[in-house]
This record gives C-alpha cells, sequence and structure tokens, in this order.
C-alpha cells in the first residue's frame, strides 16, 4: 500500500503544478481552432473535449471554432459534386455552399457539442448567422491569389464584422459555445469562411487572452518539415519576412495571418500546436516552456 | 389630404385594438412549431417571421420549434436513399439519422434564424443536443403502430427530459431560439422526433402560455374537410373522445396529443391553426375569437 | 367569413407596419406636452390616454407635462377673481398661485393620472414641488416682454433646475409620470411655469428622443392659418428667423422656443403636432411622413 | 470653555441613548397620520418636517398620510357652498369632491411636501388615484350611522383595496411618500376618505412596523378630558370595550378602529400621540415609555 | 525530447483524472481541521497551503479551523505557569485563557494565514469573538468527565450557537477564512473551545459538503495502532459503538464526535485522514478510494 | 410630569441638531486611530464603543486602527525582555514581534472587537498579514533618528502598499473592521508599525472622508501644554513649519505626518481630538465647532 500512496502523492504533486497556471489563467478566454487529426481519431477527439471541459471547470472561458473540409468533399463527393479549389480556397457555387453549410453546422458542429456533453460539459453550437454572430462578404475575384486573376469563387467570404454579445452571453451563463465557420452576407446569404480567419475574428473581437490553433504539424519550423527547426516563439515582424521569403507557406499562412491579426486587435497570445499529440492544449497551457510555435 | 389622414387615424386605432392583448401576454412565452406550407411560400415565410419579430417587440418570449420532413426526403433522394414510413414515422436508419440532422439543423433551422434575423430579430438555433436540450429515448418497435409490429424504426425516439436553461438566458437576453426537431440519447447518439410533439414538451418545460401549431387545415373539424364544421374550441376530454372515434386521424393526432399533454403539464392554451393564413399567429393572437381550434 | 379574415388580416399588417418604428423607439424617451382641445374633448382624452398606453406597452418611456390656464381662470371666476396677463404671462399673486396649483395639481393631474388608468397604464401625478423636480426662480419684470415693462409678474417662474431621478425611478418601475407645470422657487415658493417650457426643460434634462407639443394648429405655417402651407420639417435656424420676422408670432413663440432650447440640450427631435387628430401621437411616431411639424 | 464641553457631552450623550431605538427600528416602515393642530402652527409644522427626515436618515421608512377638513371647509367657504356633516362625514356631492380633491391633492398635500424638503428630505406626494393606490367603494347610505338613515353621504368611500407598489419603489429609491386621502373607484371616480382610516389601510398594506395618528390630544383617557387619567396602553378587546360603553367617543372612534383594523392585518404596534407637543415623534420613538396611548 | 513530451502527456492525464471530481465539488464547502505534524513540518505546511489554494482555485469554498495546544504551553512554561489537564481538557483561569487566546489567534491563526497567502491565496484570520461567530457557554463542573467531578475547568466552553454570516461574506468575495477555536460566552468572555467541536459546528452551520479532520493517524484501526485494521469507511452508530466498547478512545473520540454530529446536522461526508501524508487533502479529494476512514 | 416632557423635547431637539451632520456624513467613510487613555479607562471605552456603533448605525463607515505599545511592554517584562527605543521605535527582534503580534492581534484587538459587539456592533478584527492588508518593508537604519545611527530596529516596517478590498468587503455587509498595526513583508515577516502612520495609510487608501486620530493631548498648541493655545485648524503648511521650529515635537509628529499625508491622498479632513473625553469623537462630528485640532 504504502507504493500506492506513494504514487497518489506524486499525482497530487502533478496537480499542484498547475495551481500558478490555474491562478494566471482564471476567468480568461481562450479561442480555440479545433481542426485536423485531433477532429478525427477517436482518441485524440476524448482528449480535446476533456480539456475543453477541464478549462471551463477551472475558470477559463474556451470558445471552439471549427471547419471541417474534408465532410464537405465526402458529401459533395456523394452527391456527385466535384470539388474544386483555387490558391487554396473552395470555389463554392450556391449547392456547394448548401451542403458546406449542412455538413459544417448539422453534422460537425454537431458531433463536436455532442462530444463535449458526453465529457461532461455543456456546449451550444452557433453558426455565424445566429444572432449575425459573422457577417462577412464575398471575396472579390481579384484578391484570391495570384492564379486565379479570373476566377469568381463564389459563396466564399471574408468577415467584416463580429457580434459577440451572444458568445458572452451563454459563456457568463456556463456554456461552451461551438462555433461553425459560416458567415452572413449583409443580404442573407450564407458564405463559407475560412476556420482560422474565423478563430482569429472571434478572438479578436472578444480580446481574448489566448488564441490556440490545433494542426498536424509540430509548429513553425525555419526549415519546413525538419522538427529540429521548430521555432518556439516569433514576433509579428519576423512571421511576416518568413511569409514573405517563402519559409512559411501554403496552408500555414492564414493560420500564421490569423494569429498576427487577432495580436494586433489585442489577442494576448497566441499558438499553433500540435493536435496529432494528446492533450496538447494542456501541454501548452500548463507548462513553462509550452509547445508548438507562440506568435506574439 | 384629410382622406390621407383618415384612413391613417383608421390604422392607428387598430394598434389601438391590439393593446388590451398587448398588455395580457406581456413578459409571457409562447412556443410555436413552424411547419407546412408556412415553411415553403416565399409570401408566408416572411409574414411568419414578421410576426415573430412584432412578438419579440412587444414583450412576448416566442420559442420556434420546427421539423422538416419534406427537405430530408429530398436529400435522401438526391443521395439514392429511398424514404420509408410506417405509421406515419420515417424508418430512420444511421445514414438516414445523419442526413435528417443535417438538413434539419444545417439547412431548415439556418434559413429560419436567417429569415428572422432579416426581419429586425435576432434568434439563435438550437437543436436538442445543444446543452442536452432534448433528452430521448428510441422509441422500442413494439408501440411505433398496429400495423408495425415487427419493424424497428431505428433512431426515431421519444423525449424524455427537456433541459430548457438555455433557452431561458437565450430569451432574457434579447433572442429567439429556433429549436430543430433532433433528440440525443443518453449514449449521446442523434434522435429523429416529431416536431409536434418537441414543441409541445418544449412548451410544457417552460410552462409556456401559449402553444400555437401552425398546420396546413384551418382546425379540427367535426367531419372532416368541410370548414363549415370548424371546431372553435376543444376540451381534452372531448379531444380524446374525437381520436377515440376517428373523427380526428392520421397526421392530426400527434398535434392534438402534443396539445393535451402540453396542457396536462401546466401550459395555458394550445392552438391548432391555419398556417397557410398570412399572419395567422397574430390573428390568433390579437382577436377576441381567435382563429383555428383551441384545445384547453 | 372569408370576408372576415381578410379584413383581420389587413389588419394584421398594420400592426406589422408599425414594427420598424417600434424597433426603433424601444427603450426611448418622449416628452409629450399635453394641451389644448386635447385636453378637453371626451373622446380625444381618451384616445390621447389609449397612445399613451400602447407607448408604454411596446417599449417607450412615455413623461406627460401638462399644464391648464382655462381650469385656472374657471376657478379664479368663481372665487371673484380676475384674471389679468402681460405679454401672454398670468399676472400671479399668491392667491391666484394657490389656485393655479390647486387647479393643475389637485384637478387637471388627477384627471389625466385616472385617465391613464382608466385605459390599463399606472400613471403617477407629480408637481414640480415633489422631489424639487422644478426648481425655478422668479422671472425680473424687465423680462417679461416688451409693453410689461412696469409690471411684476409676481409668482411666474423660469425653470433653472430639473431633478430628474424621481422621473427615472418611476419609468424603470413601469410607471407613466405625468408632471403638473408647477416650479419651486429655492425659498420653497410655488412658482407659474410655462407647460411648453417644462415640457422642454424635462426633455432636456432626460436626453429624451422626442419632445411632442399637442397644440390645437395643424403645425407650423409660412402663412398663419393657411394649412396649404404646413412645414413639415423646420431646422432651429430658420425657426428663430421666422420668430424674427413674425411669421411664427404669439402662443406658438414658446413651442418653437422649447423645441430649439430641447434640441439645443441634447433631445434628438420635436414635433409641434395637431392635438385635434385622434391618435395623432401614433400618427406622428409610426408614420414615415409623420404630421405637423418637426422641429430639428 | 469647560462648561461648554460638559454641555456637548451631554449632548452626545443623549445621541448615545436613541442608539437601541435606531439600531430596533432601522429599516422599518413607519406610517404617520399627519393632522390637527400639528399640521397648523408653524413650529410644529416645521418639528414634524425635522422628526420624518431624521427618521428617513437614521434608516427608518416613514409614509405620511394627511386628510384636511378645515382646508376644505374654508375653500367651500369661499365659494359660497355649506359644508355639511352626518354622523361626522361630510356630505360630498361632485361639486364638494372637486373642491376636496384640489384641496388636498393641490394645496395640502404640496404643502407637507415642500415642508419635508425645505428640512433636507425628498418628499413625493401622492393620491390614491395615482398608480391606482386606494381603490375605494362608495359607502352605502345604511352604514353611515344612527340618525342618517335617508342621507345619501355621496362621494364618500370605505377602501377596498391597496396597491402599495408604488410606495415601496419611492421609499427604496430613498423618497419621503406624502399620501393625501383621496380614494378611487372602481369607475373612476374620486372618494372622500377618511384620513385615519386610509393610514391604517396603509400599515396594514406595507405590514408596517409602527401606524402612529398625530392628535390633538395626549391620548386615550379613561375618563376623558381628563389627563391624569391617561392610559398608556390597551389591546384591541378593550379598545372595542371603551368604544361600547362609551369611554371612547366621537373623533377618537376612527382613530382606534383604524389601529385595531390595522394590528389584525400585521402591523406591530399603534400610537395614538399628541401632535400638539413639539416632536412628539421622536419622544414616542426614541424613549422606553413613549407618549400617547399605545394600542396593542 | 519526444520522452519529454511523454512525461508532460502523462500529467496532463493526472489533471484529466482530477475532472469528475472537480464537477463533482464546484461550488461546495469543505470545513479543514488543520492540527497535529501537519502544523508543525515546514514541507507539510506547505503541502497542506498548496492544497487550500488549489482547492480554492478550482472552484470549492475550503474553510480552515485550528487549535495549537502544544504553542500554549509553550508560552505558559515560558511564564512559569503549569499546563493542567482534566479529562483531556485544559484547567483555564483566566490567564491561562489569555495566553491561549494571544498564541491562537496572535500567533497561529496569523502563521496559517501567512503560509496561505505566501502559497497565492487570499486568507482573513477569525477569532469566535469576530462578529460573535462562535457564541459559548461555560462547561459545568459536572459533565468534564468520570474523575474531575469536584474540578472546575475555568473558561473552558461548549458551542451555542454559530453565527457564520462573516464566513459566507468573505467567501463569496474570494478569501479563505482562518478561525481560531475560541468562542465568546453571552457575557463577553473569552472561551476555550476543542477544535475538532468547533470545526465540526462550522461544517454544520454551513451544511458544509465535506468536513475533514487532518490528525497523526492513518484513520480508525479496528485494533488501535495497527494500520492493517484500519477502517475505510464507518457509519453513525457503529462508531457510537466503538466508543461505547472502548475501540475508538481518548483524543480520537471528540474527532468521532465531531463527525457524527456534523453529519446529524445536514454535513454531507466528514473524514478523519493522516496529516503526515504529503497532499492527504487531495488524496481524499480527488482519488475514489480516498484515504483515511470517512465516518458517514 | 410637565416637567418630563419638557425635558424630553429638550433632549428630541438635540437629536434634531445631529441631523444636517448625519445627512452630510451618510455613507462616507471614517478612519479612526484609537489609542492612549481611550483605550484603558472603562468608562471611555464603553463611550468610544457607543460612538462607533451609533457612527455605524446613522450610515457612517468607521475603520478603526489600534496600536499597543503598553500592553507589550507588560508582556515583555512578564517574560523578562527589556523594551529597549530608539528614537521612539522599539527595537524591535523576531522575539519581541513575535511578543507584539500576539498582544496586538490576540489580546488588543479582540478585546476592542468584543467591546464594540458588547455595545450591539458586528466588528471583525484584521491584521495587516490578512489577505495582504499592509505590504510594508523593514525601516532601513540610516533612517530611524539622528541619534540611531549606528542601531539595527529589526522588524520595524513602513507601509509600501495597502490592499482594502477585504475593508470594503466587510463595510458593505456592515461589519466594523478592527485593524492591528501589523504590517508583512514581501516576504512574509511580519513587521510593527507605528499605529498612527497605519491609520493614516489606510485613510488614504480608503479615500476616506475623516481621519481621526484618538489622543491623550487636547490638541496641537502653539504653546506646548498651554490650553488656552490649542488651535482649532491648521494647514498642511503651517503644520510642516512648526514642526520644523519645534512647537510640534516627539509623540506628536507621527500624528500630525500621519495627517498631511493622508491629507496629500484624498482624504478631505484629519482630526487630533482629545480621547480622555466622553464621545469626543461625537463632539467632533455632530458639532460647528468640533473639538481639538483639524489640520487640513
Amino acid at each position: 500500500m504504502k507504493k500506492g500512496v506513494e504514487s497518489l502523492i506524486a499525482k497530487a504533486e502533478i496537480l499542484i503544478e498547475a495551481l500558478p497556471y490555474i491562478r494566471t489563467f482564471a476567468g480568461k478566454t481562450f479561442v480555440i481552432k479545433y481542426g485536423g487529426k485531433a477532429m478525427i481519431s477517436e482518441d485524440l477527439k476524448s482528449s480535446v473535449a476533456q480539456d475543453i471541459v477541464l478549462l471551463k471547470y477551472i475558470g477559463i472561458n474556451p470558445i471552439i471554432v471549427h471547419g471541417g473540409g474534408k465532410e464537405i468533399t465526402q458529401l459533395m463527393d456523394k452527391l456527385g459534386k466535384k470539388a474544386q479549389f483555387v490558391g487554396g480556397l473552395r470555389v463554392t457555387d450556391r449547392e456547394t455552399m448548401e451542403i458546406a453549410e449542412m455538413v459544417l453546422v448539422g453534422k460537425v458542429n454537431k458531433e463536436i457539442v455532442n462530444l463535449i456533453n458526453r465529457h461532461g460539459g455543456l456546449a451550444v453550437g452557433l453558426s455565424g448567422k445566429d444572432s449575425n454572430l459573422l457577417v462577412a462578404k464575398k471575396k472579390s475575384p481579384a484578391t484570391s491569389g495570384a492564379d486565379s486573376s479570373a476566377v469568381d469563387l463564389g459563396f466564399v467570404g471574408d468577415i467584416e464584422e463580429v457580434n459577440p454579445a451572444v458568445i458572452s452571453t451563454l459563456c457568463r451563463s456556463g456554456y461552451v459555445p461551438v462555433i461553425s465557420s459560416i458567415g452572413v452576407s449583409r443580404e442573407g446569404e450564407g458564405l463559407n469562411i475560412n476556420a482560422d480567419h474565423a478563430a482569429g475574428a472571434v478572438a479578436a473581437a472578444l480580446k481574448a487572452e489566448k488564441l490556440i490553433l490545433l494542426t498536424d504539424v509540430e509548429g513553425i519550423m525555419s526549415s519546413e518539415g525538419d522538427v529540429s527547426t521548430l521555432i518556439s516563439s516569433l514576433d509579428r515582424q519576423k512571421a511576416e519576412e518568413m511569409i514573405g521569403c517563402g519559409e512559411i507557406s501554403a496552408g500555414m499562412i492564414p493560420k500564421v495571418r490569423s494569429c498576427t491579426a487577432a495580436l494586433s486587435e489585442g489577442v494576448s497570445r497566441t499558438h499553433i500546436i500540435d493536435g496529432r499529440l494528446s492533450h496538447s492544449m494542456l501541454l501548452e497551457i500548463f507548462t513553462d516552456r509550452g509547445i508548438g510555435t507562440m506568435v506574439v
């Protein structure tokens, strides 16, 4: 039994180690972009849900933002529609938009909500249409990338205005808001929004303490793909330089841009972390060194 | 000009006529089952949205509950799945359930939310999964009707518990909740719920002042289809008798049963009205005689 | 029956027409100067009371201010006292002041309070003495007009300070305040106050959305008495010019001056409307064109 | 100087003597019927106003109720109307009622309000019409006394219902309510109410700690007019016996009846005290022995 | 690095294991009797303080109660006074009482307060005299035990009344109350109170979720001193039987009696645990098996 | 009896005289340094406690700060330790500090708390350690006075930071905070603080209306010891001049410096008054002339 007790004491000490972080973050808001493998593996899904519920119970306000490109493509396939991308953005005709909205709001969002509730939280799903949460306008063809000069992306939008009152109402009453990255135009049309950008815009509107992007890489590396070159901390200027010289490229660009945009509107810290790791959020939040790359 | 003024005065007097009803219903909760033609015709959709926003602004708390069978069947068709019904209930395998949830939560709900927002309200969509709003259990095959003795209906459920706290939170903060009739089992599975029953259960949980079911008929008629036999007011016992002797049949049964169940749990008045009429809700609420059939 | 329903729908549409105005004015404060024929005719009294109660129920805070010169003169006559006016102002000795206060506070105010209560509101009467609502100082003889250089007007005052806390307390608790235009000097003497000025001062102190003066004319006309020259909208500078060149004269001057003074202290819009019209307030508030003359 | 300090210390000790009473009565409601000589003499008026303001500042909620028979008679005289009494009650035709209301609400009430405000309080006047504070019904001729069998008293009423919400609203916000003993019938007619009864009914509706009636006698005496027979304390049964055997008579009967009625509805203590004494209220409240007669 | 991450993940999983307990106890009150070796060893003091601060931050309200017999005896020794005990109770003359109060309130309490504050909490010390928190009466000589029939224990008391309002005020505002086991008689004298009893009385007054007594033994053992006979869970009846037959004896009796008394007044669970173990409170609270003996 | 009543009326008039002061000071905070003879004589202790409770009941927030040098020296004597002073400051080794803390917090504070509670208040004791109320740092040897250049004063401190939140929490809930002049260093050590300075720092942190220092002299005299030269009112500049030229000396210097420091941080008025006089606080507060010396 002695042994058992010693192991228990070791566990208790780990709780105690968390105390300074709990004190620091009590009452703060964290916006978490949920995506990638962490949204697919059953174990990781459970790990993410546990982390979110734990954050809520120790006094932090987690806000979840999600996309779901793969699921959209799957339903399109079933319906015999071919997905087409230009400059990383989905060309979204009216029918595609309807599919995207059904999949994100009616399937992915509900799975996340349900997952959190099964782990003891009380989640409530929102789309950008609910109480006009994410007002957006259609991207103009000209701005959608170098090679897409002539392509109309259709119902793809940029966020113009966030109306976060409903988020605050829900947080104050103990709920965890889960937001689908669907925007609404001033004319009432649904628009496809990049989920990283949506997370950044929500974090900015709430002046969140942290914006955490769960990705499928370890973080930003100075030599892409080489984990030994992982950059722990990066400032906004350096990040722009790395984009400029191509060291940051492809899908990482919108993530870094979400971070720098959020920072410029009052978010304290932003993190790009590896969602493939169990409890990666807790590792980031409850250790001094953190994990992944912090953009400040 | 004189003429113009007289017509304006006549209009003002109509506002004044509404005053006693405004006084009576200020601060009360109305649960409205939205369905049928009122959900399809552009004019009627606009009329319903206007009515809801007006109710909200004059101090009534409208709560919307909706289904959407036709839209579900449409998507099933597109995906090459055949809809199958037993005793009026959709046989719902796992794939059908997923389709139903996507259509109701990701399409129909968002259209209603958007519609209300376009008319100046602030609607927020909810499904029964959000904060475990509608906890249900699977229907047992035995109870699903006379001719279906051997059929497992699959993911079709009966509501066991309503957790309405999130509705109250939203109403108090000025939002109009719009609820999809999707339930969640204690194991976390989505379940297809009859929307009339969902509306009745929500009304009961909120001790609503009124439950209003928008239908595609004028109300309950003693001789079905003969409008001249429309029954203005009906008590619970008489309603059960009419079901017993077959005067009330088919799709009207769940509507009447929702009413009687809601009444037995503290709802003050329930109404089955004709959603095909412009502003039918206002006609019911703001006239002495009302329209349709009141079950008390 | 069909016909009946159509007429009902037409009525419902009129309610719906009011919706944008209800939305715009929800939670706003309207100060209404009640006087003239609208205070004498039984039909108009009822119409005004209905309008006030309707405003209150749809979320607007109406504040009523009234005078009552004719009733004062009547009681003076009965008591054998001759009313005397200089420059439109009543010469008010101590006995006249006592009569004025009894008539305004004990008779006219109570009739208005009672009228509103009979129509379903909850009105509470106030005089300028209650919680020092209207602190005033005696007019100096010199300022009372061109031809009155030698006349002491007695207990006639100008408002120096409005203490509106009691109004806010009553509004927040659901009451309609009805204010007699009696002021109180710093020494505690009652003073006769022009009711138009009192309404303007109260509107200014409350930063009211609207100041509405019910009068016995259609509004301001560029050619006095000729309705076809009615001016719908007038800015402050133009109003002063019209006073300067005599186009606005006599009893209209204090009305216009109340409006311009209120505007200069933060009231959004002021209206001079025809109280002889049924529901004239509603016509002003719930139509785009409005009625009477708006001074902005 | 020594002497001066000693005298100051003696004064401080008097404040300290008041402490147990301040502790006992903090937050309690006292209803005070103000009338008689205390309402006429300038010194006594000032003394009463000071007492009321002191009570308010040390945390007690004083509510003032007043009549004003003499002032009504004076104005009737001036208007050439003869006051007529049957069984101690004023025969009140419509014109008399109008006079009574003007005098009580427009003159006496405002004088009291003003008096309290001049001494540093914030008083707000109310009549029974304001927010339907005192709902009454006409006395039937049969109940108005032995010798008046055939006389219709006119607009004289008995209180049927008190709606004290406006009183609580005002008290909570720091105001001293001053109430004229005017009732309102369900049809909206003003009715003359005995002020002692009005005070008792208000005290009962508020479950007041104390009802204090300021009178022009030392209290109840077993031998009328002989101060040496003053009764300090009297229970309800004994009071009824003394009325029965005529030891309590005339104007003292409604006072005693107000007390016994208030006691039966939850008022803790009622007092009939001598308003002709300076600071008689303070003497009653802040001494162990009290003054006058306590009915318990 | 891989290794480091795995160890971090193992730590995160320990946080997640705590989640169900955090959910269960959020918002609950725990009364903790602090004493014995846990109050002497620097390491244990630090461990207890960390545990208390952690509890506070995860939403539990910890209330600390302490005695301090050894420190009292030390100061008595220095002052040349000999401590004398009868039936386990200190004979407490006036001088001893003064010493006890100085030591407990001025030394031991302040050390605990300071310890908690050094670990990031905000503790506030209280004695039973503060706002009359612990009202007690002197023990009568007759009740003080078998062999003390003739001995007056002096200023030793039993708690008669707990006034816990100040505790609630402090908890609600984020403070950790630390209470010295000093009572006050109705005459204002300080009285020495057994700290186990004080903790039980405070837990009862607050209807605490848990009463935890930190002791210097592993818990209750059926064979005293033989750890292998440790009883995990015990009901009140069994506890009384064990006291009756001598299996529970000496200093353990007041501990068990505090538990049974607290249970009978609404405390949910009581625990006698080994304060000599690091983080023993966390082990009790955050493991299914718990440690020590639970009396239920 | 007549005579008795007249004397009662005279007493009531004294209450009324206090009214303007009650009005002026309602809701204000007074910090009172309690010390000297007023803390020793039974009569004066009772007088001070009564004054404090009276202030609390009439709506003022009294905060008490105390030292207790004599009691510390007494316990040191009993323990065979010799008190040593340098430049008026006690040389405080670790053992002396422990004695000081026990005496102030465990004895003097509890006597004052108890005294106030016996007179009907609800006092709660605090030391500078409670919720880090008085954060201080050790005095450097160099600053401790002309002749002490080489002496380390030990655990004697100057206040660096006041955290008054706990005081406000207690005041708002109806308690009277009583504060021992013990500070705590950032390292957690107890430090001896001059009680006059502690009172001044607390008054400054609370932006108190008044700081009142109870002393054993009549006030500041231009010729020390000659009461006929008592200075009623003194400004900060003049006070500094008098210190400079030695007219203010010895123990009066820290008192005057507390006043001037408090004034410079927003305290409205500071008073040095004679605590040997019964009810000296009331005399200061409730008379126009006040007593003692006011520093402004």
